[in-house]
């Protein structure tokens, strides 16, 4: 696995340790297949956690910032910042409660986010995050001005150091608990993309591209 | 609205304030229909955001802490957490780029999480936290024992300082891009559960329950 990390005492698993992904690949296709991330920050002692857009460049992480103002204020020094992206998978019912469960991926990035100042690489992680989100959408947009670019942020996080956490597949009880007479299993949880709408004033002419008709967020 | 609350400066909202929801009620509704929150939390400096599941009594939340342990550590005297549930309900394709969004329904939570010990009151927290993400389950599953009980950590956070979000609707553009060549519209995204998988210990003639085969989010 050449492409395994190595966790800091940060970023060890502590709880159901079997569960991590110690893979830096995984990580990313789990990071590729979201597009909300949770923030946590810090203000004046009170942790503050936003969910926000994100994208992934190699081995960087950039943040939408503008819903997380907050957040913002002290940012030209870079904030130490914990982001979290978490898929839900489906539901385990086993037959104790204590062993009843969720599917899940979720992978934590621990880093200082810096605020990304200089404008063309502004402008190339808002196409980044917009790219991440709908692939094809953004040469297909009114691009920003400048106007625009001054009044979003975009964070930078170097993706050092992070954990990845797994739980997959079916139901696990003790073994004097399979006796239990109940029904177990596991409910599939997915998200579904439907029908795009079309905006009240569309312009005649403009049909639904494929990216809005076959959005997924599956990656390859 | 009798059901208004005030907001303290560090729940006012700071970006998009036409946004926000200050109506208890409605932001029950969100927490109600969640059932995955993002709890951030402080360990030496560093903000930690951890998934984990929640449940909601009146103006209490409580949260499963098995997921979160390294946050355990302090936590007799209480812990300053954030917890946020996030619920999207669409991508926003504006004719700009500026202006694409996300239909979403957010709660924000501030305050002082404490560990339940009391015995009797952990018992109810693990069985709210059950009946919140799957109403009927606890009564068909086998029950927790003393260890078990021992085992698992619920925090009591209460409900007192918070924000709620929510965006929805179509597409606004600025006038003038109105007339820029492109489709705008809305995708919408919904999680919808699947067909139930039977473990594969299932014991002859367990059929699968009305909760897991008509299993919803939605609440009344």
């Amino acid at each position: 696995m050449s492409d395994a990390y190595i966790p800091t005492p940060r970023t060890r698993l502590v709880r159901e340790p079997q569960r991590a992904v110690y893979d830096r690949a995984a990580a990313y296709k789990i990071l590729d297949e979201g597009f909300v991330c949770h923030v946590g920050f810090l203000v004046d002692g009170q942790p503050f956690v936003i969910p926000t857009s994100y994208g992934r460049r190699d081995d960087t992480l950039y943040i939408h910032g503008s819903s997380a103002s907050r957040m913002l204020r002290n940012l030209d020094k870079g904030i130490p910042v914990c982001v979290t992206v978490t898929l839900i998978d489906g539901l385990v019912l086993a037959r104790s409660i204590f062993n009843h469960s969720m599917n899940y991926r979720s992978v934590v990035v621990l880093g200082t986010a810096v605020a990304v100042t200089d404008p063309a690489e502004k402008l190339a992680a808002l196409k980044l995050l917009s790219e991440h989100i709908i692939p094809g959408r953004w040469a297909e947009s009114r691009q920003p001005n400048e106007q625009e670019l001054k009044a979003t942020t975009a964070l930078r996080l170097p993706i050092t150091e992070f954990s990845a956490k797994v739980r997959e597949g079916g139901v696990i009880d003790d073994e004097e608990d399979y006796a239990f007479p109940t029904w177990a299993g596991v409910i599939p949880l997915t998200t579904i993309p439907g029908t795009p709408i079309d905006d009240e004033r569309l312009m005649p002419g403009q049909a639904v591209p494929g990216y809005a008709k076959s959005y997924t967020r599956k990656r390859s």
